[in-house]
């Protein structure tokens, strides 16, 4: 159940209130005073009857992030690029899987604001499946990507592998991606749940569409209402592509949640031939954004090198995907 | 290996061989004699050696599918409708999940004439999972069918549930639909081999790409070369939508086949609100066709009531559709 | 629902009453006369309210297979080998995929007999993924099984591929398995409804475990109630092994349907290695049978090889299982 | 590449070698000086050449973990039962899903005792998918389990959810439990690598085998061979049931890898009327432990109410499990 307090209930009895009735209490960014309790909670409790403004009922524990709850996509800011709500913005994100050295990202860099647009993506802690390969630069990593933000005037996005550098990713990052791995991790989404931040949380490849949204209601119960939702293909019998994009679930989410949803045509297909194809099926169902891998010589990158486009590829998407996005009432942003 | 003979030897001879080399035989649209052997044939038979115009290598049993034999994709034609090729189209196909009685068929004859559509589709042998569902019209349903045809002069198209009733639906179809669970069906596939009609393979929801072609191959080895494959949604753990529709698959398929390829984003989704969307992302990766469920009164329907389209929605498909598919070279017809 | 009418209503006026209320009717191995109408039927319909001696209810079309109908699992039994029931038994079957050869099938048979078994397998219609591999023999491997029976007084399963010539595998063999790829074909099925001859049905790959079981329904409710089930591994993302042996789903069976139910641990592993320790397993759940691929030669076999247990190690199999089975209170016959 | 250096190299040069050729050092339970690379190096490095006694080169990362390493399955001990190598030790650990009270959690430590069972399973840190659930005791739970291990002279065994507390986990239980959703987690696992405590790996539901034995080696690299695998069932398509128990993968992971496994049918089925049956079908392959829920009052559970068994039936497991052990060469402890 959520519940808005009335106005003139103060900050401490708010608190005491949420103790009492076993709730996450937060002030939204409208500045309402917000109590959400377990979806098992179909009554008013006694505690706050009188203390109300209006409450709503669930069948299950997406809340926060359900069209019932709020009818209208939550619009989300990175920089001055605005997706969500009414803004008619699909934000192309590009960027290369790792950050391998200063001249890959800077070239990353150059790419990315030469073709107008606004945000960079690159790993530093990589959740590779085994210990023998390449993990990432870390801190490295970090600080690389901080220097292209401050010479190009670009947002930064990259993952949090574990909770042990979470911090840190928090604090250098404009967007804190929550990777496919590391989706249930409580320790990184209670972390992300205290800064207000942007969140991109990614779909576990074996996460069910209810699960992968109570994800996000980890940090929505939080108090940081920015969080986006990235599609990234999931697990099934198929092995000729490396995951399979789920966009039926991609309806599902369009129709239930009022979350922006984010798609990586990258991850799903696991090969460069497929991204262009997979990226035009996205953009058509009217998306919020495209999470693009792109490497200046693919062949040579350290991780996931038969996804990536190469700069050539990268760099005509803007008009491959425009006329699709106009004749669905959005723009490449 | 596939083989193209010398034009000098006769059709006696051509057949001795492809017994010799336990070869299928056929002579293709433009008069070619063509061998087919299995794929582990790495090097030219003896018996061919000098016989021979042309042959092809293949690491698996894709082969008169594969671009490696033929780089254009085919063209098939549904009556005056040409699809594949360089034509450009993508053919939009409406019409029950079930022929029902002749007043609900003949208003869905009457939805796509209308709308300027030119193939009607209705099930009369269902392939119901329970004995105790309603199982189609069967025949009674065909006449149905083939009435419309000629009131309208539409194209139709059904579903053969088993080898015993596979000539019924040869004779009275325009199009033969293999659905997805009889798509491994001996019996179907090489009576459909026989026929020069086009025949619709839908993939099983438990079936993999390789073996979804080499269905096709089934009939393309017997001389039919008018195959067009139906991707409609595989199995996945994921319950809240019906099917995962496979769109890194239809990638695939598309880089690596040559076959017309016609998506069902009706069975995939299983619920109505998400057949729009979900055909807006088919038609932007450029494919050959549409299969979309629309029915009178869905409520009432008799099977899949849930996920077929009101006539309402349906006719304003085009519309929808048609500048995504402008945006991408193709024209919805 | 499933009604049981009164000893005195005629078979005519049986018919009637099942035409009247949508019914399927048979009369069953006790002379019980027995409609069965679809599960959404909650009420005793007026039509036969006086005729009924005893009627059930069910919420899902797993009706005459459920133990809420029966509470024992049914015996069904393979010449004068009784399975299910309380018999105690679990039927050890063996032999080739495919036979291949007359000495081939001849050796096979030797096995079993020489082990004391007594019903050998082997394949004449081979499913196929491709048109290009070895198809079975047909026919002529129907007579080299029919051979064996007569020479060694063995019983015979074999596989139906399509309806095209179920009528010759349901006169040539004593037990029909209908294979994963034909479990939803109604032309098989309702074949194997009109004879009395047990009908193994496998679970298809990508089958769900009510889907399985309806599958079944299509031949119990024409009248032939000697059905066994057939667990042989589900497709599952995991491909270091062939197929996902679903023993969770097996409990599912043992605990709410009544049919026996026999394990084909060979396709699910898809390696000879694994086939011993997972028939442990099988035998270990107190199942009915185990259905095991065997071949004189495993490595030139024209199908399957990697999967077939050479001689020297099936004939083992019983020593290993049979002290698992005694300590569950089987045995292995 | 794993290889064995001379036992005359000084640790120090032993270090600055694993560093000059990105290996993992570490020194083994024999005393021998290990240096691990990516599997990907096939020839002996230069700078290693005159200093190695023996070393292996391998397909895939699986490489500590491999059979073609160490041929026999690794002995790990909790306190003071050890399990693999020729123990032919089958140890049956239970307790709650979750730790809820003192008194909820001394009932089943008295269960555990009084059945002769020497160790205690408990979660404290709960990984629930929605943050609305039961999250746990956490630290308090933890105590609740240490006490008593001292009341009652048991070992415990307990999940780590996330690298917040892994130090907490690792200090206070005897066996550390890295969770499905957590086995990717490189802050636990290297956490993990620095004890020398048993650490139970579950496989992820999403995990193929490939990458839970890489999982493996994060710990076993960093020189903690007390790694022990744990299959608890995958997500597949099928839904009457939790999870499907992998034992295809079981057989597999046997054959392969080097390390004990212990299964958990609990989570697998998610209905405890499927568990007996499924624990007899892991005894009978010869594992060396079973991971079995049980609450005092099943119903009233915090957590996986459905699954766990109640004290009785729990009782009741070594006397219905020990016949089938034993048949195999094992024993209950």
């Amino acid at each position: 159940m959520i519940i808005h307090l009335k106005n003139n209930i103060n900050e401490q009895d708010a608190h005491h209130l949420a103790e009492s009735v076993q709730a996450f209490y937060f002030k939204d960014q409208e500045g309402k005073k917000v109590l959400v309790t377990s979806s098992s909670v179909k009554e008013l409790p006694k505690e706050v009857e009188d203390k109300v403004n209006d409450f709503w009922v669930f069948p299950n524990d997406m809340q926060l992030a359900s069209r019932e709850y709020k009818k209208e996509t939550r619009t989300v800011a990175i920089g001055d690029t605005r997706i969500g709500g009414d803004t008619g913005n699909t934000i192309l994100i590009g960027g290369p899987c790792s950050v391998e050295s200063e001249g890959q990202i800077r070239t990353s860099a150059e790419l990315i604001k030469g073709m107008g647009l606004t945000t960079l993506r690159g790993g530093c802690y990589k959740p590779r499946t085994s210990p023998y390969s390449f993990q990432g630069l870390g801190l490295e990593g970090l600080m690389l990507l901080a220097k292209m933000r401050e010479e190009y005037g670009l947002k930064v996005i990259t993952e949090v592998r574990d909770a042990t550098h979470v911090d840190e990713v928090i604090e250098h990052s404009d967007v804190i991606q929550v990777g496919a791995k590391a989706m249930y991790d409580q320790g990184i989404l209670r972390a992300c749940a205290k800064t207000q931040k942007p969140v991109l949380i990614k779909r576990g490849f074996g996460t069910t569409l209810q699960e992968f949204v109570q994800s996000a209601e980890f940090v929505l119960s939080g108090g940081n209402e920015n969080v986006i939702l990235c599609e990234r293909g999931i697990r099934s019998f198929e092995t000729k592509t490396r995951f399979t994009l789920d966009l039926c679930g991609v309806a599902y989410l369009q129709e239930h949640t009022n979350l922006p949803i984010i798609l990586d045509p990258s991850h799903a297909m696991g090969f460069a031939y497929g991204v262009l194809p997979l990226a035009k099926a996205c953009v058509a169902m009217g998306i919020d954004g495209l999470l693009i891998e792109a490497h200046p010589t693919p062949k040579l990158a350290k991780s996931d090198a038969s996804q990536q486009l190469d700069h050539e590829s990268f760099s005509h998407l803007i008009d491959e995907l425009n006329p699709i996005a106009q004749a669905v009432g959005y723009k490449i942003v």
